[in-house]
């Protein structure tokens, strides 16, 4: 189990003073796994990533969903499920459960981690399975939906992993790790890794998806106070391409053995 | 009321096997738009994308939204909703009522919808009222959600010119037309504006919205088949860029009186 | 298609001060039909019925409810859905997804429009499958229900027409068109097709539905303000057959090849 | 209290075969009440129709609905809700809150109540409160809703007299009785008070609603298997009426100090 | 039919005015039953105990549930409903589909009732079938949950006898009766059978469910405004055996043809 | 922060046989405790009894229950909610939104909470605030409502030590801790705090709910597959009692600051 703590590179001074918790804008914030948080799943970890802390478990059904049968799609399927424990939050966040009902961002969230793990796994050497990757956060303070990805990531290795040694899988499904990272538009200045505070104040909010064969899975890019140019998308890209680099090496070394 | 058809320029004949269709990849399907087509709305057009149609409509609430009011926003709110109608799909698609709750996609192409809208208006000229925007999918040939933004954009001109015409409103809210239109990418290759065939078989799918004075709103790429690389990222940002300033022209001339 | 408009007959001078629109008690308001709105649809029709507007389409599914395999009941069903979309009341009427649940209202005019729907088709000719009838209001100025029976009727026989072009039923199962129109009692007077401003002040309101062989399928008088004698019955059931012999008119032009 | 069976008249010999239960065509099943079956609510009655039984019960509630409230409607309301029991059918009918939702079936009856009861009150006389009736079928065997507005009707007065003795309602708000009674078409002969064996094999079903004055409140007829001609109309219409003025009578005797 | 009082024994005079209704500590309330109240019903009876009154019938489904069958456990089941009806409490009380689900203390209620009727029935004498146990309350003034059990059990009864009429089953299923009785603590004090007043101020109250062997099949005692010591659970549950062994008695009586 | 495991005596050698982890019938699980799990909550704790593992965390609202507010009670409330986290249970359990409501089960476990919390505090002294208690379970193996509770007195102890720190509270409100056990009859045997594999074949399950002072707030023993005599209730009580009194003392070394 890994539980260091990454602070990628020391902040130069003269920089401090421009974001909140005095990083340089290329920098990401200390992040962190304890693996196994939850036994009774095949794999899991909880991610601290600065303030924001998510438990990511997977577990396994021995089917697959109603629409693959019926289609005869062959191999296995992975699904995730997104929500916001109701302490996570300053103030306490009700439960969907209490309203009745799935709330839209949630749903894109989960959509989003879903589509994102499924990208990097061959299904087919899946096997006629369903991976269930539930991420669960515990402490909110911007960037959950990228610290649910990257650490999905790593529960997924560990459940393929506990399959493998059961003797489950043939041969290894994964093809690439996958990691997540938001990168912001504040004042007209790229930053990466946004805090809550940053995303509250952010006019653009762009969130990269990407394996770690480098290339992309998912960009999206947000600007609802302000729309932004082609070099303003570039630059972006650019900051969150970097700080992807540094996630794999994090992921790799919390999923060794 | 504008219903003229456009086809931006004509198949080279050495391309026309590529598509479905027989466009260029460049090409946009014809486009009309039949104004005034809810007369109980403030302002409604009928988008005739390809085969795609879909009902666009604004009305005006002269209430703002709880949250405003609690914390003393000023100015007013543009909010979305859409729906695919049963008979829109080939086979009949059940209501969302039926099932007692709205999918996923449906409240990300809202929320998309609504973001998109609320970049291109000056909210605090609207004055304290909301102003929904509905967009009911008559008829679902692929793109529906960039045929609903630039359908609502005319709907939402119509509505505000009506507003000033009864005199509720001093000065225009609106900065900008809104536009929106997809780029995938098939066997390698961009094209821009997939109908449904092409839609279903694109490795990447990607919709970018953008203002009329040239910059993004929204960039969403997303690959669930294949990752893509930087490169491909930027050709289909350059494709799906040109086909908007076509996009605008016709808006222009379908939203003026 | 058809889309010329019916002006039954010419009001007398002085009688236009009786009805808003100056029509007579025994006058429709215009009637129109737009072919064709759905292309997806099996069948479809844009009913214009003065400034009521609902769009009507007949899509088919080849299978039967299950209480039908059941029950081990021959032939087909018909069922129908009904809706007023959001932009179709002066102010915008919240859609029902947004409350969860359907209105008890909705559910009263969408069980009577498939029990008239059923009353003039042969189930058993219809074969195993089933009809969806989706009536969705456009625009909405009284009389939303008998448009929507009337317009109905017309895509099931563009539906039918169509399966039976493509060879799907040997014979027709239609037996009857069906149409229906409102009576209403306003100050002791009865009066036919009753607008949104009349349907209000009406002390009595009546809704007939009828087959084409001049039977009746729904006789339905309601009396919240007033209750009504039998000669009141009488006079507003012979002022129904008489505007529903010229309905019959209509469908059979706006549904003729 | 009055729970007296009434056997309206005997039948005739030669025509016991053509009813289940032997009555004549023109019969009502014998009908009792068995007043403040539920002490708790202000007027309450079981009322025993044949095989059916209806528990209903007219409970105040000293506030009107939020519409009146806003729209500054004066006086009160009437509202009814309607509801099987689940062991009041042959084989158990589950309850609608565990499917989540209310049947269109009982909205429509609910609806129904209410405005028959509606029609017979003075609602200014009433008070600025809501009188909410009740029905809950504990033995269903046709007619339940006709049952249910007849028996509402007594538990109504009952309550009304409870209120006038407490000294809460200066004058009478009651004009009428409402009493209900169903006919039916089968095989071309009409037959009044159809209990479940009957109404399944009706080709036409009628439910007629009448104030003691004489005049209709309802009037709803449907052929799912038929359609009806007028003089078949007519006729129905003569059998409810004359069974309808016996109805008033029991009434009258079980709502008696 | 069983409907005689049962007033276990004269109060003595001095104790009277402790108790709202003059009730000895150890005294029930005078109790009935009106058996066949609901004649669809294999069984049933109205139980009034005091002012409370519960319709309890039980009805048979010739089929398990689900996970039953999944899991090839023999025999059959016995599940059941509670609902308090509308106008069973001084203030209306609106239904639980009015607000969609169901509350926390009915389905708490439920389940007891189910675990003490199966705790008295030999389940695999009961063949393949499910008896469903409904729970009305048709007027509630305190120890609704401890009369419905009561009821239920002869409810049971009486179907169960049906059953082995209609030679459905070969032995009889039933090992014992099962009755209920509440205790609380007020002032210090323990006291029998609270009715509604005495309810709402206790502090502690006790419902105890015992099988007419004289074994425990509940014991749930709850203190939210005081907790209790060892002594004080050992009183109330003097007091309740006692109580308990005179529930059999009247059961018995109910139950004999 | 306590994190000192808890093996209250060390097992008999020859008991090791009867229970699947060696335990000696009167012999806890291990038990610690992690505090401030969920940073952002008024206090947190993560309680590890045994497999079990349960986020117990007290978050503030400053505001009390509408019913408080409108019946003019004064002081404060206190109120729980329970979830099963789908990763908790061997085979994965769905949410409970994606069924749309809460089970029966969660309803009775999180109204138990509330209860056993608030016995404890003196809520006037609490003032006008709400205080959320959350049990959100991260591994399930037996027990879950008894760790939930006994981790919830202490996620509340270092709430109201925050508030305290604060200046919020002038006096502490809190009366005693509140801890819970199980115990259970196999074989006509009690054992104290049963695992999953015990609780599933207990005859009778038990949980004792008691504050520091040595009284009962809570004693519910159910027997679905036995009765149980008086005798065995008692020496179940006394079995609890003797575990709740070290379960005390674990609490107040986990709270000490």
């Amino acid at each position: 189990m890994s539980h260091d703590l990454d602070r990628s590179s020391p902040a130069a001074p003269g920089e401090a003073a421009s974001r909140p918790d005095g990083r340089r804008p290329d920098e990401l914030r200390p992040i962190g796994f304890r693996n196994h948080i939850a036994p009774h799943a095949a794999g899991s970890t909880l991610i601290e990533w600065g303030q924001t802390r998510v438990i990511c478990a997977a577990t396994v059904e021995e089917a697959v969903p109603r629409w693959m049968k019926e289609q005869g799609v062959p191999g296995g399927w992975i699904t995730a499920e997104y929500s916001m424990l109701p302490y996570s939050t300053l103030g306490r966040k009700p439960r969907e459960i209490s309203r009745g009902r799935i709330e839209g961002r949630t749903q894109e969230i989960q959509r989003l981690i879903g589509r994102a793990l499924r990208a990097a796994v061959d299904l087919e050497r899946l096997g006629s399975r369903t991976l269930w990757i539930d991420c669960d956060v515990l402490q909110a303070d911007g960037g959950t939906r990228t610290a649910a990805i990257t650490g999905a990531s790593v529960a997924l290795r560990l459940a393929i992993g506990k399959l493998r040694a059961d003797g489950l899988l043939p041969s290894d499904p994964i093809r690439h790790s996958v990691a997540a990272v938001s990168v912001g538009l504040i004042g007209g200045q790229p930053r990466v890794d946004l805090c809550y505070q940053e995303d509250s104040a952010a006019d653009v909010d762009m969130n990269l998806v990407m394996t770690s064969a480098g290339e992309f899975v998912e960009v999206q890019g947000t600007g609802e106070r302000a729309s932004f140019s082609e070099e303003q998308l570039a630059s972006m890209i650019a900051l969150g391409r970097s700080a992807l680099s540094r996630l794999f090496d994090l992921q790799a070394a919390a999923a060794s053995p």
